[in-house]
């Protein structure tokens, strides 16, 4: 069972600052997130692009600004539970938290911060019909552990940055990668299509286009796929078969959890703490929604430190909160690290 | 006569970064502020010391952060009228702003955010009789133009920071640098301390320590000062005499304009814009008030953002305002300038 001050529900960049505000309040913080990293959306669906209206950053690339963030909070040592689906909220007795992910992970929390984005991100599945016997037996929507493909045979199919991107990357580490499209032409960067171009021509990437997965076969775990191409169809042998054709959010489990919901977002008290219906569980960054909401990244900031300083409120009850500028009164790590401005002297000059 | 659509009052971060809001949504900003400079706090309190709850930055000092923000917001060539105190604002007929400073600067805007942090900086002042005689005629409190004082004969007193910083930057450009503080002690960044050290073993800077300035003489203008030093009283011929005992924030004339006002801060509506009791008029940033309000730089990002959504909706009644992520449509900056992610290319692999 994992213990913590703030639960947090998302590891994108409203619940990664979220741990450093907390950490500065000296509360411990928990992340649970679908996805087997961090950064959420920026990292899932434009890790390489620039964003232009970060306070502070005339331009940033999505990945980086995750970087940062994780460089940010690392001396308040978050801990993460990744690739797993918080699926239950229950308020348990002596007024703490208790969520259980959809592998039965046990997280307990005096407070819970959904930051939860748009919601996890749900594959679209190709339309084969027993494709689900097949999940996480060899079919993967997500890649969690690229080791897992070392010297491994590879299937691909998509025809857009992820495919093209995760094809590049598999390359170096799997035995083989053949990437299926239905068409001959690719969408992504620029870049991205001349590499995968490269790696065709050197051999290391097969490509089949225009080309479509229309069976699995396999006993308990697959072991090819059928192929149809120019009108005909055979099977190929592979150890797995990845279709990366986008994702959708769902809101999920959340949107049972009695929580009050608006157009797929969680409704909250923006004039004080950005608190739910339910007393303790809060809902920061794209998840809330409350009058002239905006979903953008420095909003999500904002929230997170009222969000913290609400939760300190609740702790400390009668505790008279005193803000302390990091500039003045530096940040004292939980790791025993110390960042603090350079102190002035006193010192004759003579 | 200034026109403008937003007339911020106040050019800290928070004023600033509302310009690069304002701009996403084709509004223009004029800025006015008290100080010769850009940057509220952060550069004329602290410049160069580092801010570590910056979202995205580990560490960045504060003067950077000023400078980072001047370069994401040039593109939207945001008006200046820097050195004049907004004095007094009128709502006229139409609905529109008139604000005009102590220098007689007239400014007209459709909305008016007051961006002023914890008021204008006013000069603690020495305790000398008649030194309000001599005020621009030769005692300054802020160094507004440096070129000024080239070849001028400058006296500095004062025991901190500032007085040490200035000190080594005139003692490039005035013929005559003279430190006058009340002991030998001085309070400030070591490296200062060394440097003021080093300059005056080289003759380029004059040490009078423990001495105070007592008397200002001249005809219409200063032409020089008296010290006690050592029980003994002297006059020392000067060009400029510019104490540096620090600053006070003073809300000022702000108080007087009919907004609601609690503990010397604006009261405004959080639980959508962040507009005062005068509608069309906002306050966001350290000058404001709300329950759970956090005088964070953070803060204010967000609260410039949702001001400049309110603003555009009030100026363009009946037109649906769809949130544009920058990442994806790019920014258009009114010098004709283009910033935008990599565009996807769409191209066959063969
Ligand atoms: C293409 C694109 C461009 C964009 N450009 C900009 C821009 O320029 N500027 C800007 O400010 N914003 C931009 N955005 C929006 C920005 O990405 C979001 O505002 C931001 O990601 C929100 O952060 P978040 O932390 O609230 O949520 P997210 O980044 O969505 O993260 C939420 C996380 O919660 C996880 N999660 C959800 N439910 C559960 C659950 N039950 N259990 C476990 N985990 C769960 C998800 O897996 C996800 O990782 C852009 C978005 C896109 C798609
Ligand atoms: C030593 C110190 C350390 C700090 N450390 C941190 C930190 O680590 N993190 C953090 O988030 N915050 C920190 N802060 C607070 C931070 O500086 C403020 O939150 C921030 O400056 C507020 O920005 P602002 O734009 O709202 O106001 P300000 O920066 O105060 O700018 C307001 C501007 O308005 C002008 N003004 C006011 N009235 C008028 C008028 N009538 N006419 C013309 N101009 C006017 C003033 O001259 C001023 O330049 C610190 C502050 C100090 C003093």
């Amino acid at each position: 069972m994992i213990t913590t001050d703030i639960l947090i529900i998302g590891a994108g960049p409203t619940g990664l600052f979220a741990v450093f505000e907390a950490g500065l309040l000296k509360m411990k913080c928990h992340l649970i997130d679908a996805l087997p990293q961090t950064g959420g959306q920026l990292t899932e669906l434009y890790p390489k692009k620039p964003i232009f209206d970060i306070p502070g950053f005339p331009s940033i690339n999505a990945g980086e600004l995750v970087n940062n963030l994780m460089e940010q909070i690392k001396q308040f040592q978050p801990g993460f539970t990744l690739g797993e689906t918080a699926q239950t909220l229950t308020k348990l007795e002596d007024g703490t938290f208790e969520v259980i992910t959809n592998k039965g992970t046990v997280h307990h929390a005096k407070a819970v911060a959904i930051a939860g984005g748009l919601g996890t991100f749900e594959p679209r599945k190709p339309a084969i019909e027993n494709i689900a016997d097949y999940e996480e037996k060899g079919v993967e929507y997500f890649i969690k552990e690229p080791e897992h493909f070392r010297n491994k045979k590879v299937v691909i199919a998509g025809g857009g940055d992820s495919a093209l991107d995760w094809s590049i990357f598999l390359a170096e580490i799997a035995s083989e990668v053949t990437l299926i499209h239905r068409r001959n032409e690719f969408r992504g960067a620029l870049d991205s299509v001349e590499k995968v171009q490269a790696l065709k021509d050197q051999g290391k990437i097969k490509m089949m286009t225009p080309a479509e997965v229309t069976g699995i076969k396999g006993e308990g775990k697959l072991s090819a796929i059928t192929i149809e191409k120019d009108g005909e169809t055979f099977d190929l042998e592979t150890d797995y078969f990845i279709p990366l054709f986008g994702l959708t959010p769902k809101l999920g489990d959340l949107a049972n959890w009695g929580l009050e919901i608006q157009k797929n977002a969680i409704v909250v008290n923006n004039a004080l703490d950005y608190q739910t219906n339910i007393p303790g569980v809060y809902a920061i960054g794209d998840i809330n929604t409350y009058p002239g909401k905006l979903k953008l990244i420095l909003c999500g900031f904002h929230e997170a430190t009222l969000m913290c300083q609400s939760v300190y409120n609740m702790l400390n009850p009668g505790k008279k909160y005193v803000l302390k500028y990091t500039t003045v009164s530096g940040v004292d790590g939980f790791d025993g690290s110390r960042k603090e401005a350079e102190k002035s002297v006193v010192k004759k000059i003579d």
